[in-house]
């Protein structure tokens, strides 16, 4: 059975979306007596005690860690240093130190020389989220069905390990492991470049001088849309993640402006039977992703199950309307 | 009132996505007495007979028009002036011919030379669609709360115009007008680049050699699969799109290349400010989506929703699983 796992006292430092999920899971599954709660703002801490998401309440990250078992950091990427520095005198012995930021080689090299040697430090990253962000975002089901990868460093102790991803599993994950060089690459693929994408695109559309922006907005259900999503996430969150996966990222860009070049050349050139075998090639992914249960079957993402309820006013009128100029 | 719209026969060229949702949507808001059913493919019309979508079924362009009011061409665009010319000389005087195409200016060209003086031609394109395509992907309520655009022609009759936009509004659409032209550069900016892009990412995605498919598609929850919707659709459809708004299309990419050339810069150098001032703009957009109720609120387009009752077979388990290898 899965609740085997349960900690004296988890430590919980930043409480956003990724936090104030763990907090909830921790609570509906019962894996902690005491959940610590550590952010830096107090009108989120203040926000987090109107929420109940813990037991205990500071804005004190050394604080927090006191006597805790397991410590999960929920900060930005380019907060990790920072916050090792705060807790390391603070740890307890055999504890064991974990975090969920979005690349891995920076944050083992931010955090790892600030802590002290009698804890066990193994970096996470939970594949999970929404463009929303803060403590009333969180919820217990985020992490169900998704994976959590860990990135465990050499010579890690077996029994920490198992303990770690014994806790993912009970809040719903399945649990890999890759080395953290590989993690970053990976997620610069699936992750990073297409977010930097979707602020690109986001940004030309919003930058044009003979398509207004009453207009993007009004027909963006022919594709548009789509990427909005993706560009409405923590902008905190993404200035870090690119200032501290530099390399994987320019590397997956480079490839993805070549092809785009590619491309480009096929529809300048008119070369449709190039343009066909790519658009069918790229059909075969998401059937992958839904089959792997990674993704909804429902068209639209699902969007008309969530509408149905929402009809429009009306379906009637007779005069041609008109987007609202800008 | 709506529905004081009626035709006594509407001929629908084409029974894919968009031409079977019209089926049905006329049939449930009873906008003709007769619906006929065209379609090149045997089996296609074999299921759209089964699917009960119409009165009157044929492989026959020509035959399909004899007499009716209205006639909804629905195909790839490629393909207009093919079906233009078929059905030329079978149309009724002072019958309406419209079509759905995702490019104005090309259809126009193609068509119009082949159709008679006594008829009147009026372009249009509903912002509508799904990933999934023919004739058992439509559904009735496809057009609701989506704009319809009209690109009339110089001199076009009002009373048609009118009659024609008021079809759509029966179908729950909300309806503009505006010059082929810019219908094209616009849809190139919300629709055919957002495509082109999703395909482009998707396709780099499945090159890769140091990431597998399969840890893309275990990890696309992270931002890939968001993208892989778009890139799931109609390769005839969006081949003959990118042969027929080539430079619309191009100019849109050129803008979209340039902003992301200086977004990589700025990676490549940690430009931090002009990072977070991208990510903060785009932000914005997407919230004025939602309020133009061109999209869903809730988290992850509703996904959530949708995968409420889906719930993961086991929420246990204790060892670490892996993605199948390719």
């Amino acid at each position: 059975m899965s609740n085997t796992i349960h900690f004296k006292k988890i430590a919980l430092i930043g409480i956003g979306l990724i936090g104030s999920s763990l907090a909830r899971v921790i609570k509906r599954q019962n894996l902690a007596d005491q959940i610590a709660i550590a952010t830096r703002s107090a009108e989120t801490l203040k926000r987090a005690k109107e929420l109940a998401l813990g037991d205990f309440y500071t804005t004190d990250n050394a604080e927090a860690v006191k006597d805790a078992d397991l410590v999960m950091i929920s900060v930005p990427v380019g907060a990790s240093n920072e916050v090792a520095h705060e807790i390391a005198n603070n740890l307890k012995t055999g504890a064991i130190i974990s975090d969920v930021g979005s690349t891995k080689v920076s944050v083992i090299r931010q955090m790892q020389p600030e802590l002290p040697t009698d804890v066990f430090f193994i970096p996470g990253h939970p594949i999970a989220g929404t463009e929303y962000s803060g403590p009333d975002a969180g919820f217990a089901d985020l992490f169900v069905n998704r994976w959590c990868i860990l990135t465990p460093l050499p010579n890690t102790n077996k029994q920490a390990l198992e303990k770690l991803a014994a806790f993912w599993q009970a809040c719903g994950s399945k649990v890999d492991q890759m080395n953290p060089e590989h993690h970053d690459l990976v997620l610069a693929m699936v992750s990073h470049l297409p977010h930097i994408i979707a602020f690109n695109i986001v940004g030309t559309a919003s930058d044009l001088e003979k398509v207004t922006n009453s207009e993007v907005i009004a027909y963006s259900a022919s594709g548009f849309r789509d990427f909005t999503r993706l560009a409405a996430s923590d902008p905190t969150m993404w200035r870090d993640i690119c200032l501290n996966n530099k390399d994987a990222i320019l590397e997956m860009l480079g490839r993805f402006t070549e092809d785009l070049a590619s491309l480009q050349r096929a529809i300048r050139w008119g070369d449709g039977d190039a343009l066909f075998d790519l658009f069918t090639r790229t059909r075969a992914v998401r059937r992958g992703i839904i089959e792997a249960g990674q993704e909804v079957d429902a068209p639209d993402f699902g969007r008309q199950a969530v509408l149905q309820h929402a009809v429009p006013k009306t379906m009637n009128g007779s005069d041609l309307e008109k987007p609202k100029p800008d």
